[in-house]
């Protein structure tokens, strides 16, 4: 049988037997009993989107859309902010030196800004308008809830109680996110348990479960990040001495229907394959979003311009799925080469 | 890189990260949680042998040793017992026609005979001496306990409790198992979650992971089956029509330096890659082999030669380590075809 052919086959077993068809994630009205939730999600490395019963008590959902309370919680607090021109921190973009040649692609970081929350929130809100030319977005997956916003602890809890049962540990990393309309994440997966609750505004994720690798056509790219120059505008830098940085090539939202043509020209399995699995999350609810599975994330704001949500990292087991996707990653099935394209 | 190469990484990422690279299955002093059962081995699908405080409380493990107990316990009741001229059922052995000219193999089932539960218990005894013709082993693989034994079923549990709790469903099917030295039981793994108890007697196991699946050189053979005739001797019958059955082709133990050279050549994979896990369990054990393991079995009788044990099939959950099982399982790797032999 050909390779294509057992890819195609492994895509559609995974869904048929346990994932689902539908391209839909499971929807629990309450949390579940750490049993189950081990046993038909964890397991199963099995995506699952709890209801807003799952951060019932939480003061945060009321309170952190009112902007003036987070100003006086964090008062005198500095926070990290990414900045990019178009919200796509990590992500694929034009090489510098090729710009507008229609060159390569790298992998650009943002530019980190320390800066005090209250001027971090301003400029969240204000780049939130299409014609600022560049996007904020606090964040930092370093644990930073806890190391930065320490004075909203009381806030949220400080773990997700049946994940943390379910799973036998505390969380070893908590980290926040606050972004607007613009903020858009590309496709990774991470090697983390990932409880990711939305606290105001929501989530747009499409998913797409390990088996899948093959489609995202994971392949190295030099990597660059973002430079602030003192007139502050963005500058884009390779990074010295070069370093290779193997990431998704897929850009599931092409914003034009030439690019969109040459997606899926560049990555037909992606685009020909089952559909990703799409999850809206709201305020409140929490999704599970298991290890090794990739996503992509795009988020609507609340009226105040911002999505804000805390997210609960527990180390993942390395056991035997771990075993079999890495071999399953070792298969060096791609089409023909072709020419991808990026957004700009 | 290699496909051979690939598949080795793989045996030994599954060892190194999981499920440990001694050969030796985890040993628990005491049954575990439910959580702890379902995180650690279920999800990971990882063995563990629990002591024998997991049957504390089954009179089972005291009175079934007891001849005269067993005896007036199942008086009058009728019992499937499987009769072969070596105690290998479902194993591999010369075709019937070719028998004596080197020929090739086939699958050959047990003959079945109902009887009366005293006649087999002296089957079973007689029938443990080497220079005995037949080898009786009373097993039926149909929840046989529930079904032929239900006198003794106050002496164990109904179910494996914390198993009931982790898995959420009670089993599917309990059998029992009666059988002297001379019964083996060759490669196979079955689709289930196994609890299997050992309460008189000592069962010797050899497991694979399902990761491990091209070592054992699955192909078809010609279903057959032992015919008991007139004169009470067995007769290798080949099913008509002809049927296939896939099936492991080694042989761990063959019984001579010649068959072993033989098994070497012809199935390499087996013998040059890891070691299998290798794990004796004691009366009063209870060994959780997982769904998708292969696993051959020995044992060792108790003084009254014989060796008793009771398990508990759970069904399985069909999630994504299967999907990954059923797309390693269809990478048609073999080495070149070879010239397999058999014990007869």
């Amino acid at each position: 049988m050909g390779e294509e052919r057992r890819l195609r086959d492994l895509w559609a077993e995974a869904r048929e037997l346990s994932l689902g068809t539908s391209g839909c994630v499971d929807r629990l009205d309450a949390p579940p009993s750490p049993l189950r939730f081990l046993r038909d999600y964890v397991s199963a490395n099995k995506p699952c989107l709890i209801s807003r019963a799952a951060t019932r008590g939480w003061p945060a959902v009321s309170l952190w859309s009112d902007d003036a309370y987070l100003r006086r919680a964090l008062r005198g607090h500095a926070v990290s902010v990414h900045l990019t021109p178009h919200g796509r921190a990590d992500s694929l973009v034009p090489l510098p030196s090729a710009r507008g040649r229609g060159g390569g692609l790298c992998f650009a970081s943002a530019a980190v800004r320390s800066m005090d929350f209250s001027e971090a929130l301003e400029l969240i809100t204000a780049t939130g308008s299409p014609s600022s030319p560049t996007v904020a977005y606090a964040q930092q997956q370093n644990d930073c809830f806890r190391a930065e916003y320490s004075a909203l602890a009381g806030d949220v809890e400080p773990d997700v109680p049946w994940a943390t049962e379910a799973l036998g540990r505390l969380p070893e990393a908590v980290n926040l996110w606050i972004g607007n309309g613009r903020s858009e994440t590309s496709f990774h997966k991470d090697h983390y348990e990932n409880l990711y609750a939305v606290i105001t505004g929501e989530k747009h994720f499409l998913l797409l479960p390990p088996t899948d690798v093959h489609r995202l056509y994971v392949r190295h790219y030099p990597a660059a990040h973002y430079v602030l120059d003192d007139g502050g505008e963005l500058r884009l830098e390779l990074e010295q001495p070069e370093r290779q940085v193997p990431w998704c090539s897929v850009d599931p939202y092409p914003e034009t229907a030439e690019a969109l043509a040459e997606q899926r020209e560049a990555f037909p399995l992606y685009f020909d394959g089952p559909k990703p699995f799409e999850c809206t999350v709201k305020a409140g609810e929490i999704l599970y979003l298991p290890s090794m599975w990739f996503h992509h994330v795009r988020q609507t704001p609340d009226r105040h311009g911002r999505t804000i949500a805390v997210n609960y990292w527990y180390d993942m087991q390395f056991d035997i799925k771990y075993a079999y996707f890495s071999f399953l990653q070792s298969i060096d099935y791609t089409l023909p080469p072709c020419k991808p394209s990026a957004k700009v």
